[in-house]
């Protein structure tokens, strides 16, 4: 990682922790439960890599990371729901996340199923609260919220998760054709989707052109595709210390673009997938340095 | 109920449906057993209680039930994603909903929650692109938003539904008045809000006055009110076939307002409920005739 990437990550996480913090407090409104069992999960050191990508897309255009914190939050409250409901017993059915007990495991399955839903619910509102402070317009607001609706629902993050839990036991059913689109499926719906839209909610907050969008949802495809092979390449090769959790794919046969193309074909296409997204931030100059280190980063990192 | 209330259910009913067959066509982004799984809990039969309120607030404010229909679809698949989470194993584990096998029992526990996951999130898609068809500016835009998210997420439904959870075995841990605010703050959220909100996006989407906003707003606290306590009466009385459910409330030894105070006072509570619905409506003259019409027949419905 370079020293600016990891600088940029660090400060955009510790500045998101602040705007999830104030987005979190407890209220008189809510019962207890709820509330702890999702700052439990959002404050379980994610990397905020969404939050972080929502700050550089609207850097890139002109804005600032300040500006736009809330909806890098809500990003970021999205992506923490789709892994506590990811992991419960009738999806994945993980007991691990990040090296401590999931959701579940914690609060149980029914307090961690609306946590989940609390978080997606927040995530909006957040969105929402953001779009006004920027003074968007109407259009502008409906867009925003569109924009992440897309990007986390069924043409997105969900679809990705369904075909995902279609995935297993795919040796048995599918040919090697079929698999492979499948797989093309899940990665660019499971991970780039959501990605997507933080990159095009950056953009938006910041009034970007419309070519503006084009080429970071381009970059953000790239990415998302090579973080979802780097993370499949990871489940495999990883330290599993650091990673905190088993290897889960390969123990429960997922489909996966190691376990169809092997290790080495698998690595090739995320580097190919890195050069693709660098060629998409050629407009931006040496304001999109950050995105830049981020592309390699993500093929190359270890955890 | 009266026929001009069972001429406005069944009109807003039909439209609303035709508005949510358009937003849940099947799209060729996403896996084809989400969208089934979605559609066959959002068209199993409810009442569109909530398009309709959408709809009677726009109205009373001068607007159009037409221009508001898609936020009722929002509101309809918000209250659908709650029963489907609701009726989960870890939560309620109900295998019937009005007279048909649940979601999970059908599409199995994991599509069941990605189903619920993807109708609250199209639920904001679909209001964000009412918002804009009607011309919102901003910050009405982002109000409306904001509205649904908070009847919906933890300060209101999903903060009841935790509440609810807890309240299970309620007899061995709670005096009685522990018991009673904890009822109160269960009916208040779990199906208040979510009317509350109803009513007040229609007052937004329809640029209605605050004060109008202020007076639909406790006419929904109201009715949301006297509907929960109708909902736990109809529990021990109601036609069980009717119903289409098996009371599942007494079978679980709920925390409910007949459990705690008796029917006859139950009954006397509803009672009182919607007369003070009836007051927070004086404002709007006759234009309101069907929100009083509705009060009477939730507090005298039989199922």
């Amino acid at each position: 990682m370079t020293p600016l990437l990891k600088r940029y990550l660090e400060t955009t996480s510790r500045r998101v922790e602040a705007v999830l913090e104030t987005l979190l407090r407890p209220k008189a409104e809510e019962p207890a439960a709820i509330r702890r069992a999702m700052r439990y999960s959002l404050f379980a050191g994610g990397k905020r890599l969404r939050p972080s990508l929502v700050a550089a897309a609207a850097e890139c255009c002109g804005s600032q990371a300040s500006r736009v914190l809330k909806t890098g939050a809500a990003l970021e409250m999205i992506h923490t729901y789709s892994l506590i409901h990811d992991d419960l017993p009738a999806m994945d059915d993980d007991d691990l996340r990040r090296g401590k007990p999931t959701n579940h495991k914690v609060f149980g399955e029914a307090v961690a199923i609306l946590a989940g839903d609390g978080l997606l619910t927040l995530a909006f509102e957040a969105a929402a609260a953001n779009a006004r402070q920027c003074g968007l317009s109407g259009p502008a607001t409906a867009e925003l919220i569109r924009v992440i609706a897309v990007g986390a629902g069924t043409s997105g993050m969900v679809g990705g998760q369904v075909a995902d839990l279609q995935a297993e036991k795919w040796r048995s059913r599918k040919s090697r054709g079929q698999a492979g689109r499948l797989l093309e499926y899940i990665h660019r719906h499971k991970t780039a989707a959501l990605i997507v839209a933080s990159l095009d909610a950056g953009v938006i907050l910041a009034e970007g052109s419309s070519s503006r969008r084009r080429a970071l949802r381009a970059y953000g495809e790239a990415i998302g595709l090579a973080f979802q092979i780097a993370d499949d390449i990871l489940d495999v090769v990883g330290d599993k210390k650091k990673l905190g959790k088993r290897g889960s794919d390969a123990k429960n046969q997922k489909l996966t673009h190691v376990s169809l193309y092997g290790l080495q074909r698998a690595r090739t296409q995320a580097i190919a997938l890195a050069d693709a997204a660098h060629g998409h931030l050629r407009p931006f100059g040496p304001r999109a340095q950050m995105l830049h280190d981020l592309a390699d980063y993500i093929v190359t990192r270890d955890r």
